[in-house]
């Protein structure tokens, strides 16, 4: 970026899974920041973290934290979201929240760049990042959708534990060589931490992320039903999905079924919607034996598209593998673009 | 069993990942054996296995093994029951195959007996087992198919590496300690032995089972579709799958979304179908997060039911979660269970 101008950016939870990636990728991104504060519970205040070779000390959040602050990214959990962003707000900051504190206020826009960037501009201090599950999928649907109308989504997908945080990658890292070795497994975290029950996820599948709603549906569930709805201004869009947590470090993947509103269409034309589609990549080749998996699109900052299939019996459907890492695109780099979208058009 | 007569069984492929169970299961069911021959590839004859306390030694797979044989079950691979199994018919067997060799032939009936018991008795000497991930699936949605009617099925499978024999069960466990030990993970097997490329399972998902057919589908996808309206004899059921290898050592789930031709249905009307079904346990209580997982099905014949859930936008969809032990239900127990029935009916 050739920015003259520089930002005092603050990161909320910036000892945490996606907190950490947030610094990195504002450095990768040689973000214009004048000064970074980087805050956290004060369980963790007095850590320090390095930012392009200078080492900072983790502070404790808290309401005057954000005094003087331009631009503050958040991923410290819902509560904490819910306390100091409007905090934040008050003292002049734009707040991008990766926490489901904000993401269906109608006053808050809820944004995948590649989607629907116009609408930050219609932020009153707050601009929430979707949930990551959700993030990739309409990210890698929206060139369909553009090109050739969309009716119908129903998606199942395979998710990495670091969704969960640095607990539940150290559960999953501590059982499986339990596992190997031929022990019990102790599940403490997932499926999720303040839930009654817990079971082991090494070598296995828990069909639950999030509590359970009234309606059967998990909490994360309906996250991808009614955030999709809201950034791809769908509300007519039929949305379903089944969200699974699985055995895997990094990368959500998706297995995707739509249908599309034009008629007649084939493989090859999803195909040309996709090439040079912002932010994806088609890897999609089934002789060569070439489609995503979640460890390669790890550490990417992409989403990966590959086994596009017409289906068989329905004229207007298509199936699709959709993979990118969750803690990039799915939290940190999606906020950090969306904080680019600020500066960049003179948005805050 | 109480049967008096005795019959002369072999278990072509002992000693292997089916195999084994299905000499465990023979075992287990108390079949009613006068002699077990147990045969291989000539690699493995010579080794000894145990049945019933009882060691015999496994002999090399010939057309003359199968003198005086009454019932063999095969679960060698495709190649060997194409030259094997006529042999054995020739020589008076019943073959109970477990490959894909004979599973479309018109002349030979594909079994899942919770669904198509009656199709045993047109058996011409050959009765097929169906493949692993669409036997659980069908079992599941037959009670619902016979109450409501179907009109649709698209699955999206998570499935176990045993599935692919002893090789990937080693091949998972050596990459996880190789990961887990900060090494390079050695990819030689999955996901398809005889394919050009390879890719480590462990903590990761890969959208490939079987090779890819001309129509961008793998071979396992086009199993479950052709495979699953065979069974049900529904040549009109709409059918589509996609099927993903996962790192988990034993149990397939799968995330199925159905459409029934009745309508106006509740979660509690297909509650009450799968309730008390033949070969089904529905545990299915969001409540108190009881849900079958890959781990909680293993060693266990069953098929298991959970999440079921109303589609939000489809008046007659229906979402569905099934797992069952790939090895048992999916292989060496179908495959006993349609033995059971060739003599509990004298249909032989």
């Amino acid at each position: 970026m050739s920015q003259t101008k520089q930002y005092n950016v603050a990161v909320v939870g910036a000892t945490g899974a996606v907190g950490q990636k947030m610094i990195e990728t504002l450095a990768d991104r040689d973000f214009p920041i004048k000064s970074l504060k980087l805050l956290s519970s004060s369980r963790s205040a007095g850590k320090k973290i390095k930012y392009k070779g200078e080492e900072i000390t983790v502070e404790e959040a808290t309401p005057e934290s954000f005094e003087g602050i331009d631009i503050a990214l958040f991923s410290a959990g819902g509560s904490i979201s819910k306390k100091l962003a409007p905090e934040a707000v008050k003292r002049g900051a734009v707040v991008v929240d990766n926490t489901s504190a904000y993401r269906m206020d109608p006053e808050v826009p809820l944004v995948v760049p590649e989607v629907n960037k116009e609408d930050i501009k219609e932020h009153k201090g707050i601009i929430a990042n979707p949930n990551c599950s959700t993030i990739q999928m309409v990210a890698a649907l929206e060139p369909i959708k553009k090109a050739f109308g969309l009716k119908r989504i129903i998606v199942s997908t395979y998710q990495a534990v670091s969704g969960s945080g640095t607990e539940a990658i150290d559960e999953l890292r501590e059982q499986s060589q339990s596992f190997l070795d031929g022990e019990d497994m102790k599940a403490e975290i997932l499926p999720v931490k303040g839930d009654k029950k817990h079971f082991p996820i090494a070598f296995n599948a828990l069909p639950q992320i999030d509590t359970f709603e009234e309606n059967g549906y998990t909490f994360e569930e309906m996250k991808m039903i009614n955030e999709t709805k809201k950034i791809m201004h769908a509300e007519d869009l039929s949305v379903s999905a089944t969200c699974v947590r699985l055995p895997i470090f990094t990368s959500h993947a998706e297995s995707v079924y739509i249908e599309t509103e034009k008629d007649g269409l084939s493989v090859k034309d999803l195909h040309q919607s996709l090439t040079n589609a912002p932010g994806i990549v088609l890897e999609d080749d089934p002789a060569t034996q070439t489609y995503p998996t979640p460890l390669s699109a790890a550490e990417k900052r992409e989403v990966f598209v590959g086994r596009v299939r017409k289906d068989l019996d329905q004229p207007n459907g298509f199936h699709l593998w959709v993979v990118s890492d969750n803690l990039l695109k799915g939290a940190a780099w999606n906020s950090v673009q969306i904080a680019e979208q600020l500066v960049a058009n003179d948005w805050l």
